[in-house]
């Protein structure tokens, strides 16, 4: 069972990364482009048939590795 | 107009960072899991109404920016 994992900084937190991406796409002349923020994106497999049980082991891997739930959030998503 | 934007790698280049993270996986036990492929997320905002018009910024913030189309490909969803 396939699924992508999104994770993103919580909306509180800034995100100067995506602030860096913003400032470049300016410099570039596309100005109507704002509020840009940036997160990870994972596609990965798991091996079980039961839905429940795959998508419980995909939540355990972002717990544990994926995002820093400190500032990040994670939502996941069955791909097939 | 508010779109999310998914930036990955082509399917046949090398993506040692997911193999980083399937090996750390692995490591903390959750052997179901494999075939982790990592890219980037990015959600913005187009001021503009025309959603056609607003999608070709989108793809130009890509094509110049965000995406390197030599080892990259990237894909485009409106939000709002």
């Amino acid at each position: 069972m396939k699924f992508e994992i999104f994770v993103t900084l919580k909306k509180d937190v800034l995100d100067p990364q995506g602030k860096a991406v913003e400032g470049a796409i300016k410099n570039l002349g596309l100005s109507t482009i704002s509020n840009i923020r940036q997160g990870k994106y994972f596609t990965l497999e798991v091996a079980e048939t039961d839905e429940h049980k795959a998508k419980q082991q995909a939540e355990e891997a972002c717990k544990k590795l994926l995002a820093n739930l400190t500032i990040e959030e994670y939502s996941i998503k069955k791909l097939s």
